[in-house]
């Protein structure tokens, strides 16, 4: 294994070690500052002043205010609220949502659920890149319309959406119409390598999970801007201003207003190293295995996403392959690797359900190196290559 | 201050420091292992292996099958979930739900959401020592009856409800009717005082929440017996066997199964010692303090509650004084604390709403010791008699 460790991690979409410095800040919260928010004595001010402060954090690299930032269990919680908040606040005035239809499944299966409940749900295609187009966002609006949830950037094939131009166009559309349409973006995978500035993106709505960018897994954040129509989904003791009772995870927020925060001011510098890997990492592969098709967009697509389909070969047994050679990596998202079902995500760009199982995540993170990228290279062409001569997994063979 | 302690801390009802057993259990999940349960590879496989192990440990102390361990967020969302998806899922056969005027608002909060929503809701009334009659739980059972949900112990006067009676006498008139009535329990403030197993409680589900037993703030465990109508409120990636989606929080999760073992283990030695230090604290104040009332069950209550209310003595500048000593103490609930609100507990025992204010909950943990409970009713004697001596906060003076 290259640079002597154990493994080479290219999963980042589907998770990231907490950072050193992260956990650094967590730990006196758990043990010695271990109060409850709520209460009045000294222990409990400690946590709430601790909590204040993540929240200050997370609102300036966000662009929000204070009372717009909602700490929650992580982006499953963020991306169920904030759809099924918004319904139950403006169910009166309609019952339509447009999504895409590369969303995430907490995205996706929330909708689902809300069709069966009665709700009318437009799934937008997306182009071969796995691209909404804003014109069409804005004329699925009808005079029903509650709620546009569009994804930043996608967690499968790293492509980026126009959520600027969508998010205008919502606005727009719904100003004539004299209608409120709330704007969600599911940003859990674009954090740490896009700008999050909710003005500038014009969303109402925006969730995160800090797992994502180097903080604790169990704490998302939905940022919710004034005036949004929500319910709150989850009720008891009244915390967050009322919008998400539980007891707050002070050391889980703590952390993940440091990652938040250590994302932010690395972006550029990990962007940039991210990016310059993947780009010799689909060179590479390009060059060097025949029969490849890259998923996503060639340059609107996160900087550290690598995502291929293989000619003849399954996914399974090429994520096994590499993990025997000391390399983490994915099939589709981390959710729905281990299971047979082809990724809705290809399936939407117009791919083959066969072409579609042997997709291949590489997710890069700033610890990885081009040593690494080159290892990958060299055991991936190996592994396709003997896989393909395999009769009994080669169509040809069969 | 009394052991050479920073702060005397006696409001574990309100959380409990992590025990640093757990803490090192769950360290290296958030850096060496930190993979994703749910990916295929080496540290994905880690993940879940640690997720399996600390299922079969949360099960073999409820006395439950793996499969009906379902790790949440917390108590509040353990307890929302219950509600809400018993209720979506037995909503065709009736709308009637009951509960108890002592539960925390994690469960009446939702029965009143639920009540806007069209359902009937009975809140049972409590006797003079906050308990339920089972009798009232059978009588209230109507033919639209779908769920019970009645609190194993109190957290703001500690009282032990019947709660076996209750469930058998649900499920036996259940039967006569020919019904389904699923008997939820919120046990998060019996875990580490109270026997924990199901089968012989009787339930068909009950929230747990790791922060109340020396586990971690945000993890909470739902139990769901085979075969109880649920449907899941948390969708996207289908984890949890499709009842509670989102990334597992895995050092969470060590942390709360890990917790909730040593809890157990230690359940009798830690109980008779917060007992010792209760009674002292309760005879001490009854013989040292005029003018007191103890709230709760004389006996049937948890061997680590106290709560007094104070004739002519607000609560708020008790906690001061107290705080300002160096003891940590509530009024109420944690989540309540700061609330000029009269407690909906002591209300619901028919005390006066003036009295309600003036309440004093001290709540014992295993490193609590006889001096400290001395130090705290040397100081709550003065403490209170100087109160009683200020003309403003005296009717007798206003």
């Amino acid at each position: 294994m290259a640079a002597g460790k154990d493994i080479i991690y290219m999963d980042h979409a589907g998770t990231t070690p907490v950072d050193p410095r992260v956990l650094d800040a967590m730990m006196v919260w758990f043990t010695g500052r271990f109060g409850n928010a709520s209460s009045i004595h000294t222990l409990g001010q400690e946590a709430k002043r601790a909590l204040d402060e993540s929240r200050e954090t997370v609102a300036r690299i966000l662009g929000c205010r204070l009372s717009e930032v909602v700490f929650t269990s992580g982006g499953t919680e963020s991306d169920n609220a904030a759809i099924n908040g918004t319904v139950a606040a403006l169910q009166p005035t309609g019952n339509h949502i447009v999504t895409s239809s590369v969303e995430h499944h907490a995205v996706l299966h929330t909708c689902q659920y809300l069709e069966n409940m009665g709700f009318d749900v437009t799934y937008l295609p997306v182009d071969r890149f796995g691209m909404v187009d804003p014109g069409d966002v804005v004329q699925a609006i009808t005079d029903r319309t509650i709620l546009v949830s569009v994804m930043y950037a996608n967690n499968e094939i790293g492509t980026i959406q126009p959520i600027q131009e969508i998010a205008r166009g919502v606005k727009d559309r719904a100003r004539t119409m004299e209608r409120t349409v709330v704007v969600h973006t599911d940003a859990v995978q674009a954090a740490g390598f896009l700008p999050l500035n909710l003005r500038d993106m014009g969303v109402d709505m925006l969730s995160l999970s800090a797992h994502k960018f180097n903080g604790p897994k169990g704490t998302g954040i939905l940022c919710i801007r004034r005036g949004t129509p929500f319910l709150p989904q989850q009720l008891g003791g009244g915390q967050e201003r009322e919008r998400r009772s539980g007891t707050e995870n002070i050391p889980g927020i703590v952390g993940a207003a440091v990652a938040l925060d250590l994302a932010d001011r690395e972006r550029e510098r990990t962007s940039a190293h991210c990016a310059a890997l993947r780009d010799r990492l689909i060179r590479g592969i390009q060059e060097r295995i025949p029969g490849v098709h890259l998923n996503g967009h060639p340059t609107l697509r996160l900087p550290n996403n690598v995502n291929f389909s293989f000619d003849h070969v399954e996914g399974e047994p090429v994520l096994l392959g590499l993990d025997m050679s000391g390399i983490a990596a994915s099939s589709g998202s981390a959710c729905s690797s281990g299971t047979l079902e082809p990724s809705h995500v290809l399936l939407a760009l117009g791919q083959s359900a066969d072409l579609s199982r042997g997709s291949l995540r590489l997710t890069l993170g700033r610890e990885n190196t081009v040593e690494e990228v080159d290892y990958v290279l060299t055991v991936l062409e190996d592994l396709v290559s003997r896989l393909r001569e395999m009769p009994s997994l080669s169509p040809a063979g069969s």
